[in-house]
C-alpha cells in the first residue's frame, strides 16, 4: 500500500507539475520505475535560451517555500527576467517518495537514492522535456547546495553560474554525524516498525524527538537569546518547540524524512575523482558564490571555505544572520536582503 | 534496591573520601537523606587557612579527571601550594545517587536536585568538616562552572577568586533545548522504564544515542576536519563513536545522568534576586576569570561573554582549541598549557 498523507499534495504545496522521465536506474544499485519530479516553474525561456535558473530543494523542502521567500518580480530570481524551475528532489513527498511508492517498493524497501540521482533525474527532464541546455544559474541552499556542487562538478559544461548556499560538496564527518543523530531520532521510535508503519502519526514521538533536535541545531544560541521566537510569535519555548517546530515536522513521513537524510550523509562530489575532492571541485567552470550563513551551526562558515579554496572560480561571502540556518525559511528578511545582492551580483556577471 | 554498577567506585575512580554532611533539604521541596558527597583532595591547609581551592565536577564527570588533567606540581592547581579539594556533584555515581540510594528513594524516584543544593552542600561540608571560611579559588567547567557561578552568587564573602571554565551562570534557551535532547535520547529508550530498569544494559540504546549526540555537540567540525579521531587513535568514525565515546558513557548509569541533565538545564543564579540576573552576578566580590572555549557547540563564547559583562570584577578570556567543549577531557595539551597559564595569572592577583 501507499500511505495516505495529505500534507503533500497541489493544496499545501501547489502549484506543480508531476514529470515522469521514465525508470531511473540508481547509483547504489536499486531502480526508481517511473521516476515523477514534481517542478514547479515561473516565468518563461527566451529564445535565446540562456536564462534558465534552476533551484533543488533542500531536506523536507519544497517548491513551495522556495516559490515563496526568494522568487518574485524585483526579487534576485525574477520570472520576469529568469524561466525559473524547481525540482523537488526525490523523497521529499511530491516527486517520486518512499510513502507515494506502492508496495512491495516503496516505504522501508524504498532503495537509496544520491544527490548524483537527483542530479542525472534534474538533467533529463531539462535536457529531453524542457530543451534546456544551459544554465544560467543553479542556486540551492542545504541540501539544494549539494545538488548544486553536484551539478557544477557533474554538467560543468552546461552551467554558467552557481551559488550554493549554507551546503557543501562533501558531507563533513561532523555533519556526518548529526545527520545521523537526526536519523536515530526517528528510528529508534518503535512505531517506525523498520520503516513499515500504517500511519506516520504512529511515528509521533520519534518525529518530535527529530523536531526538537533541529530546534537546537537549525537555530542559534544568540536567536533565543534575542527572543527571536515571541518575535515570530511565540508565547514560550514550549510553544515554539510544539507549534513551530514540530507543527513543522509532525505532517510529514518519517520515511521519506530518512529518504533525503541518507542522501545528505552521503553527499560526495569527490566520488567521480576517485576520493580527490580537490581534482573533482577543480572541474568546475561556472562562475561560482559560496554563500554560508554566520551563525549555522549545521553547515559551519568553515566547511564552506575550506571546500571554496578549491574552486577555480569562486567567491566566498557569508551572509549574516543570528537565525542560523533555519534562515533559509525566510524568518529574516535582512537576510533575504543580503541574499539577493549576491544573486544580483552574481547573475550580473558574464 | 540499589543498582550495581562497578563503573563507581574507588578502583575506577579513587582516591576518594566519602563523607556525609547529613540530610539535606532540596530547594525543588525534596530531601536526601544522610547526603554523602564524594571528596579527594591534594596538598594541605596552611596556617593561615587561605589556600583552599575548591574543584566541582562537570556533568558524568568525576575527581578523578580532574585530578588526572588539571592537578600536578609545577602545574596552576599545585598541591604543593594550594590545598585542592575536588568535590564530586550530587548525582555523578560516587557522591550520592539515585543508583547508590536505596529504594524506594532511588532509581526514577530519586528527587531533584539542583545547582543551588550543591553548593549549599559542599558549604555545609567546607565551613563544618574543613573548617574552611575562605576559599582563594573556586575553578570549575562546564556544570563545574555553573557551581562556580553559584558560590560567588550566594556566598560572596568567601570565595576570593572565580574562574567559570565553559560553562554558564544561568542556562540559556538554546542550552535548555541541548539538555532535553540529551534527555530524551536516553528516557526514549523502553528498556529506561521510567527510571526502574534492573541493569544500565537494558538502556543501552539509549546510551548510544546520547553518546552520538555527544560526539556531535561535544567536539567541532574543525576537530574532525583535522583528523583529530585519528590522532587520538581511532581508526575511523564508527571506531571513534563506539569505541570512545560510547565506550566513556555506556557503563554510566543512566538515572544518575539524568540527575545531572535536569540540574544543568535548571542552572540560574539569578533565583537569588527575583529573576535580574545583572543584579544576582552584581553581587560578585571575586575576581572572577569567564574562560568560554574557542570551539564549544555546548556552550559557546558569546554566551559566556554577555554575562561576563555584569560581572563587577571579571576578565574574558576565550581558550583556543579545535578540539570544542572535550577539550576539558585534556585531549589538546595546549588547551591544558592555556588554562593553566590563566590560572595562574589568576591565582597571583590579590
Amino acid at each position: 500500500m501507499m500511505i495516505e498523507n495529505p500534507y503533500y499534495g497541489q493544496d499545501g504545496h501547489g502549484s506543480y507539475e508531476l514529470r515522469s522521465i521514465g525508470d531511473l536506474q540508481l547509483e547504489e544499485g536499486g531502480i526508481i520505475r517511473d521516476c515523477r519530479l514534481a517542478v514547479a516553474t515561473f516565468g518563461a525561456l527566451n529564445a535565446a535560451g540562456d536564462n534558465a535558473v534552476l533551484v533543488p530543494t533542500w531536506y523536507s523542502g519544497t517548491s513551495k517555500i522556495i516559490e515563496q521567500a526568494y522568487i518574485g518580480r524585483g526579487r534576485a530570481l525574477d520570472p520576469d527576467r529568469y524561466f525559473i524551475i524547481v525540482i523537488n528532489q526525490i523523497g521529499n513527498g511530491l516527486s517520486t517518495s518512499p510513502h507515494n511508492t506502492p508496495m512491495p517498493g516503496g516505504q522501508g524497501h524504498f532503495p537509496r537514492v544520491r544527490i548524483g540521482d537527483d542530479v542525472r533525474a534534474q538533467h533529463r527532464l531539462l535536457t529531453e522535456q524542457f530543451g534546456i541546455d544551459t544554465l544560467a544559474l543553479v542556486v540551492g541552499a542545504s541540501m539544494g547546495a549539494q545538488q548544486t556542487y553536484e551539478w557544477v562538478v557533474r554538467f560543468p559544461d552546461m552551467v554558467r553560474r552557481a551559488a550554493p548556499i549554507a551546503g557543501t560538496a562533501k558531507t563533513t564527518m561532523h555533519n556526518f554525524l548529526l545527520v545521523e543523530t537526526l536519523m536515530d531520532a526517528i528510528r529508534s521510535d518503535l512505531g517506525f516498525a523498520n520503516g513499515f508503519y500504517k500511519s506516520a502519526t504512529e511515528v509521533r514521538e520519534g518525529l518530535l524527538r527529530h523536531a526538537k533536535m533541529w530546534a537546537v541545531m537549525g537555530w542559534s544560541t544568540e536567536f533565543f537569546a534575542s527572543f527571536r521566537p515571541a518575535q515570530l510569535g511565540f508565547t514560550s519555548l514550549d510553544d515554539f518547540v510544539v507549534n513551530f517546530m514540530f507543527g513543522y515536522f509532525m505532517p510529514m513521513d518519517p520515511n521519506d524524512l530518512l529518504c533525503m537524510a541518507w542522501k545528505w550523509q552521503h553527499g560526495d562530489v569527490s566520488r567521480h575523482t576517485g576520493g580527490d575532492l580537490a581534482a573533482a571541485l577543480g572541474r568546475i567552470k561556472a562562475k561560482m558564490y559560496v554563500l554560508p550563513m554566520s551563525h549555522d551551526m549545521i553547515f559551519p562558515p568553515a566547511d564552506c571555505e575550506r571546500e571554496c579554496k578549491l574552486v577555480p572560480n569562486a567567491k566566498f561571502h557569508v551572509l549574516s544572520s543570528i537565525d542560523g540556518h533555519l534562515a533559509l525559511f525566510g524568518t529574516d528578511p535582512d537576510f533575504l536582503g543580503q541574499l539577493d545582492g549576491c544573486l544580483k551580483e552574481l547573475l550580473a556577471t558574464d
